[in-house]
This record gives C-alpha cells, structure tokens and sequence, in this order.
C-alpha cells in the first residue's frame, strides 16, 4: 500500500565469482528471461565508467530491468527450431539512473557491453525510489533536534522510534522537488508500528540532497496504545485458537511440472515467468496444447500488475497526499518477499529465486520471491452422474488440479498475494489476497459515541481510526488469442420481445455482438449492462464458424469515486474504466506512466488512449483493473484477514469442444504403512 | 437444470428392521434432524390408516419432510442444558400426497403417530413431482404406437431411445391439469443422450391419469451425431490428456472435525446439517465459538437454497415452456447423487447419507450424499513480513484451511455442485458449480455461415445448439447476527466534495448509513452504487461502539432480462432483485412458493414483500440470489468444465478484532520413508 519499509539489504548481497559471469556469456537465456545477477553487474561497470565523475552519492540506479525485445523478434525467435543457436536476440537492460538531479534514460547493450542510448528525462515525475535513499530518508528524523524534541514532548522514547518514507503525490504544483514525506510509529511494546503512529508532525525529505528540507509539529494526539496490536505468535498469550489441524498434500511422483531457466510447463500449459522490479510476476508466451490439434496455441504473450493505485479518503492536511501508486513509485517487485515454505505456500511448493540491483547497482537476491505448485483444492473439473440410461449407472467425475504461480509484495504495511492460477481447461485465473497491516490514523476517540464529526474511517481499537481506502490493480494483458491480431468484441445480452406469436412466451434475451473499433469502443465500465467481453482472433473460427475467443469473466467490480478534475484521478484515470483496449506498443507498459512518483497524468493509459487508435483485427492490449473499496472493519485490527479479489479468462469457442473431456483422473494416492513426523 | 432422468429406486431401497424403529423411539434427535428412514416408515402407515380405500395408484407422496418446530422452540431447546433429556420438541412431518386428483396438506405428529391437521391445497399450481411417476410418464412414448411411427419416419431404432420428462410452466392458462411434457433422446453410441434430442415432437403426459393426451409431431430436424459425444473415460480413444499428476491429502491425525448426529463441529463452528427434498442441504444453527468471549456467538439460524430457476431463452413451440423452477418442481435435494470418493471429494473428505421417501412412502437411501472435508487449497489466512523493525525479522503467515460441506444435485442434464464453506476468520462461502451436460436442441446447420437467423444459442457440434439460458439460485438465510433481532444496513459509499480548504485534496469517499426500515427498502439490485450491505444487531455494539454485523460480499452478480410481464418472470418474481429481506415467518420458507410445478406466481417472496413490513430491529430474512447468463460455447460440450459462481457472508465488526490472530499455523506433516500406493 504504501509505507516503504526496507529490508536489510547486506543480508542479501550474494558474491559472484566467475561462475556467475559464465552464464551470461553463454546462449541459454530466453529473451524475457529478467536480467542475472552478472547482467546487472555488468550494466552497472558499463554505465559507471560512462560517468567517470560520479561518486556513489550522485549517480544512483533507479531502475535496471530487462529491456524487452521487440514482440515480433521475440515471437520470431520462438518460432524458429529451439537447436539452433545464434537465435537468441540481443540482450539489453534499460536503465534509469539520477545524476546530477536528472533522471538519465540509459540502454545498455549487453553482449557488447556499451551503451546503446542514453537521455535525460525532461518531463514531469520522477523514478522508482530505490530500498536505499527510503532507508537513509527515513533515518533522518532521528537526529533532527526538532523531531527528538517533538517526541520528547509526547512523552516518548527515541529509541523505540521508526519511521518510514511516503511518496507525496502531486496537488497541482507547478513546480516540483524529489522529496518524500516522512511518517514515524511507535516500537515499543510490538512490532506492529502501524498502528502506533506519531500523528500530527509533517517531515519532508529532499531526496536528491537527503535532508529534512521542511518540519511541523502540528498537534498532539495520544499514540495509539501497544496493547493488542503484537501478531507474533511467540509473544501472543493464550488461550489460542481455533485450531487447524495438520495436514500432508504431496505428490509421490514429484512435481507435475517441470522449470526449465524461467519456462514453467505443467499439464497443457507452457509460460515463462519473469519478474521485475516495478510488476513483480510476468507472465509470457502462455499457450495451451490442444489436444485434438496436436500443439500449442498462444493465449497470452504478456501480463502482468502494471498499476497498484491506493488512494486513501482522509482529505485533512497530514493524510491527504496519501495517494500511493505502489507499483510505480515503490516498485511492486522490489518489495517482494522471501516466501515460507509450508505457510505461504503449501508443502508441495517449488520456489525460485529472484534478483534486482541495488541503488549501486550491485544486485540482490530475493530468495523464494516466488512460488509454483499444484493446487489441490477439493474443486471438480467437470462431472455428471447419468441415472437415465437403462441398465447402467454413468459417473464420470474429473477432480480439479491447477497450477499456481504466487509471489507476496509486502508494500510497507500491506501484503498483496499475487497468484497466477492456470487450469487445465484453459482459464486462467488472476487473484489477489489483501493482507497485511491497515494503515491508521491516531485520534482522541475511545468510543464511538464520541465521534460526531467524519473521522474518515472506523474505530479499531482506542484512539485508533483505519482510514477508508481503495485498492486498484491494472493488470496489463497482451492476450494473443491463437495469434497476435485480435479484436474485443461485446457480447451484450438484449431482451427481445417475443411479438411473432410463435408461442405464448413474450421475452427471452439474445446475444447482440459488437466490435470495438478504435480505442473509445473498448473503454467499459462493466456491471452496467449485461454483456461478455470476449477477445476474438477475427482471422481464425472453429470447425463450426464459431469465432475462436478468450472470455474476460470479472469478479465482483469496483470503480473509483474520486472526482475526475481531483489530482490523485487525473493520476489515477486509467482507473476509471475496468477495461480498456489498446494496440499493441511496446512504450506502454505502465499504465500511470514511466515516471509515476509525483507524475501529473500526462503519460498514462488514459492519456494514450485519448488518440482513439484503432483496434480491430489489430495486436491488441487488454487492460483491467481489479478493485476494492476499503471501509475497515475491527476484524482487520491488528492483522487483516484476507480478502481476495480475481478475475479469469476463459475460452470461449478457443477449442472445438471440452480440452479436459479426456483428461485422465489423477491416481489416489494411500498412504499407508508409514508414520508420519511432525516437525 | 431440467430434465429429469431417473435414480433407479430399487437399487436404493432399504429394508427396516427393529434397530431403525428403536432409533425413532429415543430422544437423541436434534429438532431439526431430517426424517429418519424409521419415520418415513411411521409417516407412511399413520397416512394410510386414513385413506382405508387408497390404493397405490391414487395416493402418491409428493413431499415429506420435517415439519420444522416454530424457530422460539428449537432455541428454547438450544439454550438448555443437554442432558436434560425431556427437552427435545416434538417430531411433525409435513406432507404432501396426491389423492383424488387434490394435493393434501398432512400434518403427522410422530410420537403420537397421529394426523394432526389435514387440508387440501385449492390454490393454483402443483407439488414436486415424484421420480417414480416421472420414470412411468417417461416409458409411456415408447409403447404408444404414434411415436413409435415417428421414431420409424425418422430412421431410428426405438429401442435406442430414451425419455425424459419436463414441467411445462405456466403461460396465462386459465384451467390447469397436472400434465407434464416428455423429450426424447437417442442413446445409440453414446450415453450422452441430452445431445441427440429427437425434436419437433410434443408428448404431454396427464400425470394424475398417466396417458398421453396430447401428441404432435412436427418436423423433422436430423438427431445430432453421436460421435463426439461420449464421456466415459472408458468408451474414449487416445490421445489422453492434459496429465495430471497424483496427489496424497492426509490429515495424520484424522479428521479435524466431528460429526454428532447430524452436529458438525469444526475449528471454531459448530453447525447442523440438514437434508430436504426441495433444498438439498440445509445449514442451520451455525454458531461461531469467539476466543475472546469464550462462548459461540449465533450466525445463522438456517440457510438453505431455496429456488433454482432456470429459463432458456428460446421462443420457438418446441422450446418455450423450458422454464424450470428446479427445486420446486423437481426437487433439489431429490436430486442428489451419491458421491465418488477421491473425484467428488478428496480423500480426506468424510460422507453422509440422505433419506428420502418414494411416492409409495418408502423411505430411500442416498448413499454419500454428503462430503464434508477438510480444504487445504494453498491459500493463506493472513501475513505479514516486517523488514522495518532494526535487528529483528518479522514474518508471520497463517495458511488458511476451511470446512466444505457438498452435495451435488444432478437435476437430468445439469449438475450443480453445492458447497457450504467455513472459514475460522468466521466467513461463510457459499459456492455453486455448474457442471455436466447442456441442453440442446437439434437443427439443420453445421456451420455457422448457414445461420441467416436467430438461432437462440450457440452452434456446439453440427446439428446441436446448445441454447441461450440463465441459472438463478435464490438462497435462504436467516441470519441471526449475535441473536435474533437484526437490521440490513447499506453503507453506500458517496463522493464528497473536499470544500473546506483544509488541504489540496478535491474529493474522497466516505460511508453513508442506511438503516432499511421495511421490505421495500431492502430490495436491492447490486452494482447500481457502491454500497456495503451489513447485517447488523442494533440492539449490541463492540466495546468501541460499533454495530456488530456480518457483511454481504456478492461475487458476479446477474439479473433476469425477462420482461416484467412474461409468464415466467411472473413465477420467477423473486430474482428481480439481488437481495430481499422479509421478517421471519415459518410459512416463508420457498422463493417460488410452496406450489412451484404451473404455479402462477401468487405465492412467492416478490408476493409477500408486497405487504412492506417491518424489518427493522426485527428476526430478519436475507435472501439472496446468485445468477448466471449462460449463453453456450464449443467448451462446453460435450460436458462442461464447471463455472463457479459464489458470495460471502463474513463478519464485520462482529469480533473486536481479528478472530484468527491467535490461530497457530498448522503442523507440517512430512510422509518420509514410505512408500505410497497407487490405487
């Protein structure tokens, strides 16, 4: 969501020996593969000796990730027979570096090892923060004599006192610095700071400089009490409870997938899995083996969380810049964590590793960043029972198995679990679990009653008000639907009169299809009429005539109420429509700009798609936004429970008739003779 | 959905001995237990004493079930001490019997085995069908020598086709007769019988007379091809596939929850489980045990589906009737099959039977009608990494394990999988799968491009449209938030101006309340306006001061597009709105009225919302409807990948705080040096 808190960066530093720089040098990467270790060192001597004068205080990496290949050389390269080996197209990095308080836009080629292009950004907006300048930022306070005073005033002690970084958003500024709002919390007692905030005093931090550049000590209100707020089960007390019972999932066969580099292929499923700074999970070139056609057809080249926007509703002066892009500003890849095995994910998981460079440009291991394993939920893929048929008794039951990729970006207080979930039957479904710690305001309430004015959220516990908030995830989707050039089309549900007298009956629906044809078509607010949104290869049908698509089937939907002239939506406007369609560019990934940290909305999806480019029968790019509105409630005090949110697509006439029809049972298991160690 | 093929009775029959009898006598039934075989024994022979000239023939059992005690009773019941052993209220069946052409209404007392009122039904529309008269209606075409002739013209061998029986609905008719209409099917090389309809063919069966009376045949459209239709495992031809690979579930220490009777108690709920021809399953007396009270806290006193109405959308003669009120007409719970362990339900699932009685009295068993398991889906209950706290690593994860209880009802083609699922977090899912086998009619094109017209539905296989419908699941649930007495509250989430200057912000959102004080003020049709629905109990509040309530979460939300005035939205009233409540009333317990089969929407809850009556502060019923537009595509057939449909009931503000903190993460099992068995 929001607070940047930052993990210890030395304790992740890996060392690499030549071993390391071996791999780069060699032909085994796929194209999408996220840059090694190596490649980021790399990168990073590369660009160092470009700018011989730069002291580490000055030039610091914003951003290092893969500069991805053009689609048609990536498709290209896939194409082509996989022994072949010269194929493998260049490999680059894209870079942004400060310097000099300047965002410089850096290309580095990295099989020769030079620089391929190199800009100074001019426009409005700033980078990614990096882990680095959050933590030196928000150490800051801490010998600031005004602050020590300031808590001193409270009745504090400094010692128990952590503070944390807050992007500032931008209000209609003219001018803008690199700075960064400064909140600090409470330690003593628990670990739970969140909801131990120092309220009431601003702290403002030019980054560029790193030092406290604007201070307020505006009121004091009571730190919300210690008590009730530790989650750590070593220092909760009893009685606990309601218990679980133990449980053994696994596979006596090993996994039902195989990982090959970053290729993950598991039943009729192949992908890779990438990952970067800014989204986190990619996923690329899914496609599907159709069994009756004997190979694999493309569903999606591309997706990814390109945008996390959570804008809170507390307009008063110390909560309302908290309007977090939580993708683009603080990098939804980046916060990533180390994933537990047995808890995050169950004991049949197989976990991967991942790597970012640090502000240096050293790089950084994040150790089980993801997850991949089967899902075993008790679900069925298809059945039927068949008492009809004289003399015998039909019963065909196939249980469900998928196969889920998860990766958890603990924002500061939130934990956003990621999950990409493939099913056998081709639906691939997107979920979101909301975790984690609210973000709460110290008030003088103790009750309710005592509340007659808008507090701007709930009472959680003494003195303690969660802020109402929303949750937007803009998932980007190149879906290519057996091949790139595809088109939206909007199957709407429309009553008809039933006038022909053909029978007593006055109504039934029917489906009235529409094509989007340029970019204004396909921005939809779903929930406001009936209608599947399918996206169709116009270019191939079925057997039958049946146009081949892929069903965009949403959950329960959200859409933000903030006005549309306010600056966080004018920020955040590609919020606005749950869907919208662009062609295929390979310069719009994020969908609130490159430059998200105090941008003012000139570059997003919504700004792109005011060209009303045309997309039909175009390579096409589905964008939609997952939503929530949160009103928080006791229960989410002093951990939340999660709450999930998901979308899936779905084949719709993609295959000639049912892909799991003849899909085998999986075996069951017994385990019988062996004793079974608790650990 | 609809059609209704037949459950071989005599498989299922079993015989009573002394030990079922002994069972009735003792006191160990919970009130809300269903009928034991014993009483559908006792039932039975009190009813037939009183019709001494009754012969087979003319007195059928429509419905028995328990006639459930006045809901003051069963509490009164629940709050005594259990050992008390004179406590348990008495045992009533209601029943429904066909005699003479009228449906009576038969109240037996069953410890005194007495009729204790006896009236007969003059209002419109008829009971639930039974399975024995429909398998006799059903066998009637194929010795009537009409068709027989027509099954000739079409070239086809009779002993190759099978009938199936339909309701008819209601259209306007003035003067009913309980008349049914058959469809039939061929079943030459395939069991798949629901994709070769024989049509252009009209049987209307007189079920009080069982003859034909009306019979038309008029066209002839080709029977669709049975190639392509089959899905036994063991009638399909290589390739197989997608692979999907073994799994073992176990829970080392058995199951981690008890059943008592027919009390389940799991984690932190304890709830009965109940069985009903009509409604299947039946949640009732569901409490949640809170760790910090120290006592179970009630939720939901009974929840159940109580219609599932499934019009299609095809105005054609053939076709137009197809209007199917499935557990009204036909009998949801009736319908249940017995389920398959390992596929229906994992291996750690445990099941139950169901009894119900046959139209001669006869009490059947229902083997496994019932799973209930443990589901370990790799989900998790809450987390949260903390980097921020200097020298110490913070991370806490809860995977999350949840209660299933499932029944599947296998209505002929359509088969809808029922689960109930507790989470210790105190949420209740209520999901619906739908699986099996469309139905479709047979028409002249293979092709798409032949199609000049409006078909109704999809092409799915040459001469197969699978037609456009819907699929309403209307539930009952009578949520009893922490006692009786509650309000629906909507906390519509308005936009409000930021005027007063205090910062640079324009806008946020912030909760309206709205308490609804009648019926008409509850009917809501979702998604219109962001808008939290809580039921709440005004007469308690947390420590802090908030309503104690459980939330509404609504997944995809559907609405009827029939128009307002068509016969079958008049019977189908109830699924206007998404949400209704109606204060308590025993009599109020089925959506389409007690009387389902040609009813004429005179009896149902769109009816008796009318009244407008209080439901503030009032025993309140929440109704909620779950709705699907299905219009076909090739995946589905020939059998169809489930669609998941689902909403929540979970708590807000009901706990001071976060119910599951204190819960300790499941032991892992490891499964170390033994060898598995594939079986």
């Amino acid at each position: 969501m929001a607070a940047s808190m930052v993990r210890q960066p030395s304790l992740f530093i890996i060392i690499f020996f030549a071993f390391a720089f071996s791999r780069t040098s060699c032909d085994h990467h796929h194209p999408l593969d996220p840059l090694t270790p190596a490649e980021f060192i790399a990168v990073r001597n590369v660009i160092k000796k470009s700018y011989p004068t730069s002291s580490k205080y000055n030039l610091t990496f914003q951003y290092i990730g893969l500069d991805e290949p053009d689609k048609h050389t990536v498709l290209s390269w896939q194409s082509k027979p996989s022994n072949t080996e010269t194929q493998t197209p260049p490999r680059r990095a894209f870079v942004i570096t400060r310097f000099d308080k300047q965002s410089h836009e850096i290309v580095v080629d990295l099989s020769s090892r030079s620089i391929v292009s190199k800009t100074v950004y001019k426009g409005h907006g700033y980078p990614l923060l990096t882990l680095e300048e959050q933590v030196v930022a928000s150490e800051l306070p801490l010998t600031y004599a005004p602050f020590i005073e300031s808590v001193k005033k409270r009745g504090l002690n400094i010692s128990h006192v952590v503070c944390s970084t807050f992007s500032i958003g931008w209000f209609g500024e003219e001018k803008s610095k690199r700075v960064l709002k400064i909140q600090c919390f409470y330690t003593n007692e628990t670990v739970n700071l969140y909801m131990r905030p120092l309220d009431g005093i601003t702290v403002v931090v030019d980054l560029d400089e790193l030092k406290i550049v604007e201070y307020n000590d505006r009121f004091v209100v009571p730190v919300p009490k210690g008590e009730g707020t530790e989650y750590r089960l070593s220092k909760l007390k009893p009685p606990f409870g309601p218990h679980l019972n133990s449980v053994a999932v696994e596979s006596p066969d090993g996994p039902g997938f195989t990982i090959d580099g970053h290729t993950i292929r598991w039943a009729n499923w192949e992908f890779h899995l990438g990952y970067d700074i800014r989204a986190g999970p990619i996923i690329s070139l899914a496609s599907i083996y159709d069994l009756e056609k004997q190979k694999y057809r493309k569903v999606l080249y591309r997706g990814y969380l390109s945008e996390l926007f959570v804008p809170y509703m507390d307009p008063t002066e110390e909560w309302y810049y908290k309007t977090f892009f939580d993708c683009g500003e603080f990098g939804c890849g980046l916060f990533a964590v180390s994933l537990e095995p047995f808890t995050d994910c169950p004991s049949n998981a197989v976990f991967l590793d991942a790597y970012y460079a640090k502000q240096d440009g050293e790089p950084v291991q994040i150790s089980n960043a993801f997850c991949v394993f089967e899902k075993h939920a008790g679900d069925i893929l298809w059945r039927h029972t068949e008492p009809g048929i004289p003399g015998e008794t039909v019963r065909e039951v196939r249980p469900e198995v998928s196969l889920v990729v998860r990766m958890v970006a603990t924002v500061g207080n939130y934990d956003y679990i990621l999950d990409w979930e493939f099913k056998p039957t081709g639906s691939i479904k997107v979920k979101v679990g909301l975790t984690g710690i609210l973000e709460v305001k110290a008030d003088i309430y103790t009750h309710t009653d005592q509340i007659k004015e808008d507090v701007y959220g709930t009472l959680l516990a003494e003195n303690t008000i969660g802020v109402n908030h929303d949750h937007f995830l803009t998932y980007y989707l190149d879906i290519d639907v057996d091949g790139e050039d595809n088109s939206l089309v909007k199957r709407n549900l429309v009553t008809k009169p039933e006038t022909k007298n053909i029978s007593p009956r006055k109504s039934y629906w029917t489906v009235s299809t529409e094509t989007a044809k340029t970019e204004s078509e396909a921005r939809i607010k779903l929930g406001l009429k009936p209608s599947e949104l399918v996206v169709i290869n116009p270019n191939k049908r079925t057997k039958l005539g049946n146009n081949i698509g892929y069903r965009l089937l949403p959950g329960s939907v959200s859409s933000p109420l903030l006005s549309d002239d306010d600056y966080p939506q004018i920020r955040g406007a590609f919020t606005k429509y749950n869907v919208w369609v662009t062609p295929y560019n390979k310069s719009e990934k994020w969908a609130a700009g490159q430059y998200v940290d105090q941008s003012r909305g000139d570059d997003t999806l919504a700004v792109w798609s005011l060209r009303n480019r045309d997309i039909e029968n175009k390579d096409i790019v589905l964008w939609y936004t997952l939503g929530f509105h949160h009103a928080p409630c006791q229960e989410d005090f002093p951990a939340m429970p999660t709450l999930t949110g998901e979308f899936e697509l779905r084949p719709a006439n993609f295959f000639e008739s049912n892909p799991v029809l003849k899909t085998k049972p999986p075996k069951h298991v017994a385990l019988p003779n062996c004793s079974s160690t608790h650990h």
